[in-house]
């Protein structure tokens, strides 16, 4: 059978990628990266491309967060069949297929050479710790509660020892049979420190962050504006390169992946 | 048998009055008021009081938030037994024994004279809009989700139309089998406008807002700025003293009531 189309042989499928910009409540989902369960943020788009094209969809993501952890700018791509649809009509389809707790909130036509994670130069965290005696009802599973005041010059020394660039292996957790990238150095650009009323924000922004490094950052910090550790100690883990590692880490229910820069 | 204290005769317990400042995530509940089935904002007060206490113990609140509705800064008093906890006390206390949607933030002894409702000189109740395609996922319950642009300024010109004294009956629903209080005259001192990002968010301060107030004025306004209704209507309604009601009521989820003005 011969094709009649002038744009593609027949037995090849024109695509065309599309960069999406997703958000999501992380607390009912096992994290981004896909598993056999299907209950990860990826496995439910990859879901909903599929009730669509009829076909599987790879989606590439710029990087995974954990269980829990929440997203207001996640950046993915996908290679769709070419003009399917115009690149808003994917907006609105995939999340027709979607829980609400996952929405797409915008999605562009991009080059085939653009990719997600290889292409992505920094990114930007944001930790919320909500520091009162009492956790505010709409609070919940959105910060997390530190009940006694916390030494906020501490946590402010502690952000400026970690900001540069940073052999961050002390700060990261092992993946459980995963290769690790190769180098641990990253570099902080900032870490800015918030307090409005009850609410304390650290935002981290970072050419890359290492596994669970956000939440073994805060945790870390933490500890020492608790006046548990002495911040020399965040030093120490930073010349040790991993020699030695710290375990406090934070819950996820107070990370947001706020921004992927490309 | 003969009373020893000093503080009150043996057949009368001596009592102190309690002002809390009560916040909640309206979703669980039917609103403040108590009711038969007991799953009310004051049913679960009241029964936590009941459990430190003993005896069952009034709750009187500033005024009742329907289902739904959330609160800030909800005032209540409550008469309890003289000396038996610190005010501080009472705050951890209650906070054990109510659902984590429901949080008492501060508990103050107060004067016997004090009465959260007949002596609150004014309330401030925010409304939440998200005014993008796409309803951000951390906003579900949290907000009024209404996908087409506002038309702003017609906003403000309608805010500007609503501040002042009115008889504000168009804009109050009628209580099922309740004695409406006689006048309907209120003022509303200021409505803020303010847009960040996709949010907009309509702060209502006045001395007083009748049943359901909040809502039908959020409600008529918007239908004023999607260009459904010409502001003209608002004039009218305020000019027909209740002859004329809308019926444009905003949803509970994007309610808040935020301070109660002593």
């Amino acid at each position: 059978m011969q094709s009649t189309s002038p744009r593609a042989p027949a037995n090849a499928v024109a695509t065309e990628r599309l960069k999406l910009f997703i958000a999501y409540d992380g607390a009912p989902f096992e994290g981004w990266q896909s598993q056999a369960r299907g209950n990860t943020v990826q496995d439910h788009i990859e879901r909903a491309f599929k009730i669509i094209c009829g076909i599987r969809i790879g989606l590439h993501g710029s990087g995974r967060t954990d269980t829990g952890v929440h997203a207001l700018g996640q950046v993915a791509h996908a290679d769709v069949p070419a003009q399917r649809l115009p690149p808003d009509k994917w907006t609105s389809a995939l999340n027709a297929h979607l829980p609400p707790e996952i929405r797409v909130l915008r999605t562009t036509r991009t080059n085939a050479n653009f990719h997600a994670r290889f292409q992505a130069c920094g990114k930007v965290y944001v930790y919320r710790i909500w520091n009162a005696a009492v956790l505010h009802p709409l609070e919940r599973g959105r910060a997390w509660h530190l009940p006694a005041p916390l030494h906020l010059e501490t946590l402010q020394a502690c952000a400026r020892l970690l900001e540069g660039t940073h052999d961050f292996a002390g700060f990261a957790a092992r993946r459980a049979a995963k290769t690790e990238a190769a180098s641990s150095v990253r570099t902080i650009r900032q870490i800015l420190l918030r307090r409005r009323g009850s609410l304390i924000t650290l935002r981290f922004e970072a050419d890359g962050f290492l596994y669970k490094m956000v939440r073994l950052l805060t945790g870390t910090m933490v500890r020492c504006a608790q006046e548990k550790m002495d911040p020399d100690v965040i030093r120490e883990l930073l010349a040790q390169k991993g020699k030695r590692k710290t375990s406090f880490a934070a819950p996820a229910a107070g990370l947001y992946l706020v921004r992927v820069l490309y």
